[in-house]
């Protein structure tokens, strides 16, 4: 299925994929103006080293640095700042490896919705202790034999909650976008007209169709990449098949953020048309990526968030001397896992 | 010697310290504008989890994501704009134990200025290696052994070059006050007047003392703490016995970048009346603050630039719910002295 959202004129009703609206751009607009009070405008970041070694002027965006440490801050709120009175009632809950997860439980306590959060048994400890701690109850599964939908369901059944899923939510979709509009208005004056790339690490998708809905309407000459581990490259294999592809049951990969089966339906339905191409990138070239930015650029970026940057520094992207925008979509990694991909790098 | 530099009214001359302008608060206005084009206007972040530990409201300001890795790009940029087109032809030597060398050395490369940094042979490798990368020459002296201001002498003797040292410079102690002007002039609308601690780390004291003026003329009713590693608290004795004492010969500390001998002479003269106090952190706790800052922030601080922190963090400093602004001085720190204080925080 392919829709071209932002080719409908702005008086056309919204195109439907099944029963989700599909966002365009003006709703990207809408999120940030409605999230802007509860969410960090991250400052744009240069490093003169990374532009010698990228061969062009490199903007990093650093949502690692965004309240509850990634850029899933932005989708939760703007879901939760949606919901009718009733439904903030009722609560919400969230499926999650994580960042997700993390940023329901920040957005619901803010609003003073209760929140429940399904989480796998190997996400990150310090993800789960963040969760609890701002007040959501967590619900652990086995990743290799639950579905988390299934227990979703389960427990909206019992709550009559709302269920509020990371990339399927045109309301999340549409706020993810806002990092590109955040990068793009940002941008010293000139460099959005004739930026030529613009890549963001991808797992079910939303952030990079969010973004890609911005960058259609503000800079659409620039390339669109999304970026994912190697193993776990079902949206490099989708845009090539033209279907949602999934990955190999048991994969590995030290990008715990990323890990979705398949791309997600509402995000593929927009990154299919406006991806430009996805990439992927090695576990040895993240923690390449990871070293660089504690070294260079003194962040703590996590795995996942980390791949795009990861796809830079292993040439997987050429800026041919033009400017580039890179997401570094979030922070939370436990210490053990930065250690370890420490010493990965230096081999 | 006692000078309430900001009581002085515009029109009257400057106050002289032997040969050097006490800078004032217009210094510091007028250093920011020259340095505007420059240096990064660092964002202002925030922590829940900080907020909750420290008991108020607390912005941390970022100079590990300035320019060079420290806050120190702002005094070397405003010292080489000031020099004559004569000077900038025979170039400038710096001595440092690393970050105001890199500094010199990055303003000197944009500004087309020969540098030559003389440093300590044990400094951290990365302040070494880019302080090359940026084109200066490096001399390096043994700590123990010789006077880096008699080697900076020699060197300025050979090359006619003008020499930038890192506190005793009226141009760059006027540049680091723009640290906490930015600070200021960010904070929410109403927090400025009410702010109650502004802490920053301590070494030769050049980033307190310019930070002091801008206090003292914009949020006089905040306390102005600067904050020393314990082994090199001669700030903390000095506001003591009212002279400027020094450190015993031998002390090791951490913080490679606040191993000051004593006070600067400049910096001391308008820390002494307009410091609140100096405080003291010990290794230990500043072992801790960067594994806060890594875990909980996503920041990389190295040692000397997390003591502010430390402080915070250890209770030295008791915020009794009011706001707090507290500056993370810089981020170079080699990866391994990285590792180590995380070990050493675990414990």
């Amino acid at each position: 299925m392919t829709i071209n959202a932002t080719s409908l004129p702005a008086h056309i009703e919204h195109a439907m994929l099944g029963t989700m609206r599909v966002p365009r751009f003006d709703d990207v607009q809408r999120a940030a103006q409605a999230i802007a009070p509860h969410v960090r405008r991250t400052q744009l970041l240069r490093s003169p080293r990374l532009d010698a070694l990228a061969g062009g002027a490199v903007w990093l965006k650093p949502e690692s640095l965004q309240v509850t440490g990634s850029f899933k801050a932005r989708g939760a709120f703007n879901a939760l700042l949606a919901l009718t009175p009733a439904e903030r009632q009722r609560g919400v809950v969230a499926y999650s490896t994580g960042n997700h997860g993390q940023a329901i439980a920040w957005a619901a306590r803010q609003l003073g919705v209760s929140a429940t959060i399904v989480m796998p048994v190997d996400a990150p400890k310090n993800k789960v202790a963040r969760a609890i701690a701002q007040g959501a109850q967590v619900v652990h599964y086995d990743r290799e034999k639950e579905s988390r939908e299934d227990i979703g369901m389960r427990l909206l059944a019992e709550t009559g909650g709302t269920l509020v899923p990371p990339g399927d939510h045109p309301d999340v979709l549409a706020a993810q976008g806002t990092v590109a509009l955040e990068a793009l208005e940002d941008l010293p004056p000139g460099e959005r007209e004739k930026l030529g790339l613009f890549a963001a690490p991808c797992g079910g998708g939303g952030l990079m169709a969010g973004c890609c809905l911005v960058l259609d309407a503000l800079s659409p000459q620039a390339r669109r990449v999304a970026v994912e581990p190697a193993s776990f490259d079902d949206t490099v294999r989708s845009l090539q098949s033209g279907r949602r592809e999934t990955n190999a049951p048991g994969a590995r990969t030290l990008c715990d953020a990323l890990q979705a089966a398949t791309p997600a339906e509402l995000p593929f339905a927009i990154n299919q048309p406006l991806l430009s191409q996805a990439v992927s990138v090695t576990d040895d070239e993240v923690a390449h990526a990871m070293r660089f930015a504690l070294e260079e650029l003194h962040l703590v970026v996590e795995p996942g968030g980390s791949v795009a940057l990861a796809a830079l520094l292993a040439g997987h992207l050429s800026l041919d001397g033009q400017g580039a925008v890179i997401v570094l979509s979030g922070g939370n990694v436990d210490l053990p896992v930065l250690q370890a991909a420490m010493v990965r790098a230096e081999r």
